[in-house]
């Protein structure tokens, strides 16, 4: 059975997930544990990687392999189906809410381009642009820019353009899709959204018609100029968890208005330079490294504020080893470091004090710079591409 | 000032007016003055009523000097305009909630093209269909079939269609408009919706995002296609006095994103044949004349049913008069009997009780059945029209 259940956040006593923070209890480690037994979904064992493989024929992502994806609801009905030679579709978006995107933003579109390779489907990708101008009070015109910006560096983390589909919320609600949102409005009471994302009524109102926007790229009737005819298409959602609630509450209503629920396959956060206890900061830009980070940036932000598990002396780090449980080289290395037997070797060294954190550090350093220059060089190519494109925002696709 | 202060119809002791429910306080009569000082709107005087004539070189529209547009809110500031040589547009519209329309809902139409064909400015007009399939639970495709059908009626009140833009919200909320919702919705707190509509935490969410959808036609640049460039045209709305809280709303919230506030020009309601407590009930019939009506129809419904102030025998009528306060006969003649001089002798015999009941309704059901069968006659012809311009939702105007 799903669990339901709502929580308001503002009541929680511990850590609080949504949409709008992460932060755990007593600034210590989020317990994805307890997040998983809070929000009712399931964990990602190792019997759906090595399905995923098997299915795929090729290795599954080091996101995957590694537990960066954790956690999921009904991935195992996107399988079955998959399996008996029906396609699905993945649906993954951003709240463009910055100019520069940290790496931290690029974890669910660089597992939804191995997802769309490895499964061949097609991909819509929501810029809430309408999202951001109620949250963060952005002007119409600034969110619709942010958005724009934004696509390129989705964009260049080499989608099949002719599968996906990239819409701007202020450039595409309306027909279909509005009438998507208007039926799932019906089903779901204020109460109800309170206790799911913990509105206030001091809250404005645009919040509260938010839900709606979110959930209904969900269902495939939404894109009719994609999917006309395909109602029963299912969906797959990658994401981080503190989407979750969006995606709790589209499940709950999408059987009362004859849609399937959508699937989803959530990951952790990435940590922030300065330690694992939430999100990345975009109020501190030495909190993470963004795309737009130069080498000498990179360089200096991880020499300078990266947390790590290694001791204060050279003589006490022979004598102990790092603490890997808080490094943060190490996790960063766990999310981009591809070379499991590398991965490894790392791990056992530095833990038993024979390598140290600068040399684990200059690593890392490498396999960043590395990772952002080919996101930069793939922007530079989408620019004209894009431009080309009208920025994106009519890519047809056929499934 | 303006008063703005909203009123929470939940916590009304006496009469409650909003745009779902009309009722009077114990079953009497609306008290017009309360709701004007509750409301904060103004009382359209004779001096509004001698300045149009002026301005339009033409004689009042009955419902004017009849005082059923009988209250306004900044209808002095379009009119200072307009004689200034400055246009402004006028903005009404209908919830397609039934197919037939009834004699009060095209009240505001009769009045808004007498404004349109005196002034010579452009109208949009605007079908809630998707306020109707919220609040009363009709399927998407219903509400869009009704909305079409009631467009045909309107448009059969015989607007000047290359001034006039009629549109589904089901059609047309996206781009410029939907941009327009969030604007309104970023600066209206749910408490505050409550205070205005007094809607409960059980109600659901499409009922708390609705009113920006109803506030923003107020706004020319919600129509780009009719509109664009001209920002600061101004916006005078025709409505029924229930239809006052949404307008309250935008008016607070249109000096915040840069827009002018809409004037409106407001209507007492259209009483019931059965009497004057408040808004005829669509279900039931007998309560109200629909255009649907044959003469047959309407000939039973007013001999029958209509509430007269005529007394129980023709001798006590001889001597004591008809009470004009409560006859129906008397205030539908005051809404559709144009010739004033024959209004006024009806009402001097009926009063003095020389005429009878049975006189005045029979010249009632000739006034009525000619409004009727005309009107039966517009819809015929536009049923064409109407299907050729794919249910008249595009119709282009030029300022």
């Amino acid at each position: 059975m799903e669990k339901v259940e709502d929580q308001n956040p503002q009541q929680e006593e511990d850590q609080v997930v949504n949409p709008w923070e992460v932060s755990a209890k007593d600034g210590g480690k989020i317990d994805y544990d307890k997040l998983i037994d809070k929000f009712g979904c399931q964990r990602l064992d190792q019997s759906f990687v090595d399905r995923v493989q098997r299915l795929t024929s090729r290795p599954p992502h080091v996101f995957l392999r590694r537990g960066v994806f954790f956690a999921h609801r009904d991935f195992n009905d996107i399988l079955d189906a998959y399996e008996r030679g029906q396609k699905f579709y993945l649906y993954t978006g951003r709240g463009p809410s910055s100019e520069a995107l940290h790496l931290g933003h690029l974890i669910p579109f660089m597992f939804t381009k191995y997802l769309q390779d490895a499964f061949k489907v097609p991909l819509v990708i929501q810029l809430t642009d309408d999202e951001k101008c109620m949250w963060k009070n952005l002007s119409v015109e600034e969110s619709q820019r942010l958005a724009r910006e934004n696509a390129k560096d989705i964009i260049a983390c080499g989608f099949d353009i002719s599968k996906t589909f990239i819409f701007s919320d202020f450039d595409y609600v309306g027909g279909a899709f509005y009438k998507n949102m208007v039926k799932v409005a019906k089903c779901v009471t204020y109460n109800k959204v309170v206790g799911i994302f913990g509105f206030t009524g001091e809250d404005h109102i645009g919040k509260v018609s938010f839900p709606p926007v979110q959930a209904v790229p969900s269902f495939p009737s939404s894109f009719p100029h994609l999917f006309s005819g395909k109602d029963d298409l299912r969906c797959l959602i990658p994401c981080a968890i503190d989407q979750d609630p969006y995606f709790r509450m589209t499940r709950d209503v999408a059987p009362r208005i004859g849609y399937h629920k959508p699937a989803l396959i959530e990951s952790l956060f990435f940590p922030a330079l300065q330690g694992e206890t939430g999100k990345m900061s975009a109020s501190d830009p030495n909190s993470a490294i963004y795309v737009t980070d130069s080498a000498k940036d990179i360089k200096y932000k991880v020499n300078k504020h990266a947390f790590t598990g290694g001791q204060e002396t050279i003589e006490k780090h022979r004598q102990y080893g790092a603490n890997l449980e808080v490094d943060i080289p190490i996790k960063y290395l766990n999310f981009f470091l591809e070379d499991d037997a590398e991965l490894e070797h790392i791990k056992k060294e530095y833990g038993a004090g024979r390598m140290l954190t600068g040399e684990v550090k200059k690593r890392l350093i490498e396999v960043l710079t590395e990772i952002v220059e080919r996101h930069r060089r793939a922007r530079a190519a989408v620019t004209d591409e894009v431009r080309f494109l009208k920025y994106s925002i009519d890519i047809s696709c056929i499934v």
